[in-house]
């Protein structure tokens, strides 16, 4: 691995100094932001993840925010899910789709009011879209970046530690949705969501002089729980079929090929820009799809894309992939051709180190 | 400085391979891409930098291409400066702005055709703006990101390497115009354009699989002109006064601010969406604007704002900053306010290694 190079471009979070102080050892950027990869080495972390309790810098989450009178009316705009049934409280894991189709993000949407929503974004700068979309059809909504910085609590003692700080109702908060809690005179949204398998919150910190004493009150109330600084981790989320985007699909894919078929709603979704392109595919299904696949043999970093081959023709692409120690065996999330996706098929890889013997799955392993 | 971590999202680029092989050291992320940041040192790269001739992969500047019958006009809506002179053959230095008249990127227009232009992008993700503008109004347009990756030479002796791969006519490229030019059966747009002070060549390589042919060529073709893998250098753009978006100004800053008022032409710019917000500013001036700063003392790294301050005040802010063996004093990129902008105004800078003596000045150093 490199090094990588600071500077202001590349942006610190309300969180970098504890980070920092928790000895962290690598970053990737995301959303133009530090984003912690590694803290002690990935099955360390993984290890304590799947045990204890983890504070995550999760600031990379970038909100973007919809105010205004036509706020709702964007928001369907953006998204083939049918959002007439939301409710303020809830959070919704949100597709969004440019007029092709195509997926720009896969945020989760956060609906504050019936006016305001914040959408918790993946990588790319969907500000962009949703602001030229706005201009375009002039509508009465301000677009904006708040400061909202969303520090993750995951792991199986993450209702215990957050109980210590937030009080014993945060126990009480069901998944996707959010109840608004006081720390130090500050009412943050705390959702029960995050980016693992292995339970846990997302406060939405409001105000970035509000980081550092909320990350340092979660480490004084979890020392007797083990709490660490943690982070996304590579093995659990493919382990968990958590997809990434910009890795897993890109805006070349539909949201039916990235497996998310079950939260469009095309037919319905009525003033969705990408619902005709969707119609189509929505009912004939892809032609490609996103699948677990399990490879033999010691894997390398996955940094490019992997082709899936079956006698010499290309069938697919692994994007991410990494060693699994619970399961023992390469996990990996790859884009199978409807001809070689069921459950079993074997398929071999080709990696930077050699072609590998690989099986397509159904089910992701937990 | 910490390790960044390989994914497929941090994309790779044609000339990777390359890179690798030349000993990259580390990177930043730019546009979701892999650039280079240091082969030798910074100040090592520096000095060959202005002495002989570099290669650089600055793939990160991701083309947005505009094409149809619409495209002159949706160029025009993106921007102040007014387009109407703009001949095919010719770039375009041309900042782009929101309704607000924001900042959102500051790229170089490459007019193709007067239906074809590629904006070679800086730090931001412009495909999706242009994309909502583009489907906002309907606009008879094709908006894509071509396979088309720029590789630098930079360099004094540039025009001796790059006329011995494309012929002695490139001599003949106009600062800021761009020729045709063969290379092993391809045609590649090569600009004279850089992003350093020591002139040179930018070629717009189409096609991911021409990438290492034509960097090999270049390597083979100057190794007796001591020809090297280099990179933007921190140090020399910040002495050329070179600025870079995301750090020195943002979507908060007009281009005014960013001292660019001289590319906008905001009464004869019509159709700019930006147009109404930016004419009392055009008339009236910034109240703060980008100066160089020279700082005493060796400086560390400059990863996030540094105050610049007065009588305790704060009257601007620096976002980027080195130590220049050539000057022999810390050079640095700020952001003024008018009350304290005049040349040879004394204030002081906010370091994490604490407070410096500073003086802004008019003119950067080179």
């Amino acid at each position: 691995m490199a090094m990588i190079s600071p500077s202001r471009r590349v942006r610190r979070t309300p969180f970098s100094d504890g980070v920092e102080a928790q000895g962290v050892k690598a970053y990737t950027v995301y959303n133009r932001m530090l984003l912690p990869t590694v803290f002690e080495s990935v099955e360390y972390d993984y290890r304590h993840l799947k045990e204890a309790v983890q504070v995550w810098d999760v600031s990379v989450e970038r909100q973007v925010e919809l105010r205004g009178p036509d706020a709702g009316r964007l928001m369907q705009m953006l998204t083939p899910r049918d959002l007439r049934g939301m409710l303020p409280g809830q959070c919704y894991y949100v597709p969004m789709v440019d007029e092709t189709g195509g997926m720009l993000n896969d945020p989760v949407c956060v609906k504050l009011a019936e006016d305001r929503y914040w959408v918790s974004i993946a990588d790319s700068d969907l500000l962009l879209w949703v602001k030229g979309i706005a201009y375009g059809y002039r509508l009465d909504v301000l677009v904006d970046e708040p400061d909202v910085s969303p520090l993750a609590v995951q792991g199986p003692l993450a209702d215990d530690l957050m109980a210590r700080v937030f009080g014993e109702g945060v126990r009480d908060v069901r998944f996707f949705r959010f109840g608004m809690f006081d720390f130090e005179g500050n009412t943050f949204a705390v959702a029960r969501s995050g980016y693992s398998k292995q339970g846990g919150f997302e406060i939405y910190v409001e105000g970035t002089e509000n980081g550092m004493p909320l990350w340092n009150a979660l480490f004084d109330a979890g020392k007797d729980l083990g709490v660490r600084a943690g982070c996304p981790n590579l093995i659990e989320r493919i382990e968990g079929g958590l997809l990434s985007y910009g890795n897993d699909m890109t805006r070349w894919n539909t949201p039916h090929e990235a497996g998310l078929g079950k939260f469009c709603s095309t037919q319905t979704a009525i003033g969705c820009v990408g619902r005709d392109a969707l119609l189509r595919v929505a009912k004939e299904g892809p032609v490609q799809q996103i699948r677990p696949i399990s490879i033999d043999g010691g894997l390398p970093p996955c940094d490019r894309i992997w082709p899936i081959v079956v006698n010499g023709k290309k069938v697919g692409q692994v994007t991410s992939a990494a060693n699994s120690p619970d399961f023992d065996t390469g996990v990996a999330i790859g884009m199978v051709r409807m001809t070689h996706w069921d459950e079993g098929t074997k398929v071999q890889v080709d990696t930077p180190d050699g072609m590998r013997d690989a099986t397509v799955l159904e089910k992701f392993w937990i």
